[in-house]
């Protein structure tokens, strides 16, 4: 079971910024060599459950082990068995609706 | 690592009502033995990081497999390593600071 | 349009403890006469969008006045035009497929 | 009071692809003139308090004028006091971390 996600990960007890934080929960992301792409408010992941459930685990330990006493993150998940359907494929059905005259990407 | 979750599943593709979805999942959370509270827009569960992951992903499956084609959850993820804090506890630090005068229960 | 949301206010920047300003937040649900009920990871509240909505400005608001340098928060927000419904109905009706034998309540 | 908001419209009862609905509320945004960026999972969203909330409640009125019984959204909610932060400005700190030999863009 493959599935999409978009992950937010909010470290509490360390002050306001936490950019810090945020870029080591990429560098896991990263080094998972699963596809990924940052947005301004989380991060979208796609990838097998289990591997992808892993990353998750790993950015919670990760930002504990630089200290934050504590954690919120929000997670939204999407599985779908009807067919395959990556980050991509998402972002181009809505485009093409918005622009139906524009040619596909190859 | 314990994680207190608050989990939300939304079965797309099977119409307008998905209660029977969603108690199928309270199903699958009440067979983990793991301390969990239903509210009106998901439930609250807590317990070993890996445990109530697997609770999540079992909900998936569970849902799939009833028929439903897709599904999009939430999921808000609390960990914390200063110290032990239940679903309990969280609940009565904010009651204690409405109510002071309120006398502990036992 | 009447909506039923689910609010998490998370204030950043004060500390690793937030209940100060979880009940802050509560007291300003509870003084706009909204049903509304608290769980462990957040509040659910019901009643016209714009009434909703001036709730949980008024809560970043509350929360930014007690010293909270930055705010993240989570919202879920449900409506249907096809019936109406409460947060009651959405728990009973999970309810009577969990314990098809139970009496209802009156 | 600015927000950075990250908004996910969920119409339910509508069948299994809801990319109609999501083109909508995409309309809906750019008709705002508010700064905006698509990903897959839900767009990020920033401008006025006030302007960005009307364009939340504004697609829930056009996806179920479009047919939709039922939605449910999830929305974060990001404001700060301490000094301004744009979307660009949340995913730039983060980058200079991850690269910091990166020329910054002008």
């Amino acid at each position: 079971m493959n599935v999409i996600v978009d992950l937010c990960v909010v470290p509490m007890g360390v002050g306001v910024s936490v950019s810090p934080q945020v870029a080591a929960c990429q560098r896991v992301i990263e080094a998972s060599g699963l596809s990924h792409r940052m947005h301004a408010y989380g991060t979208n992941l796609e990838g097998p459950w289990d591997e992808v459930m892993a990353v998750v685990k790993r950015c919670h330990e990760v930002v504990h082990e630089m200290g934050a006493p504590r954690i919120t993150s929000t997670l939204k998940l999407g599985t779908r068995v009807d067919r395959d359907q990556s980050m991509d494929d998402k972002v181009a059905s809505v485009e093409r609706l918005l622009d139906p005259g524009r040619e596909p990407e190859v």
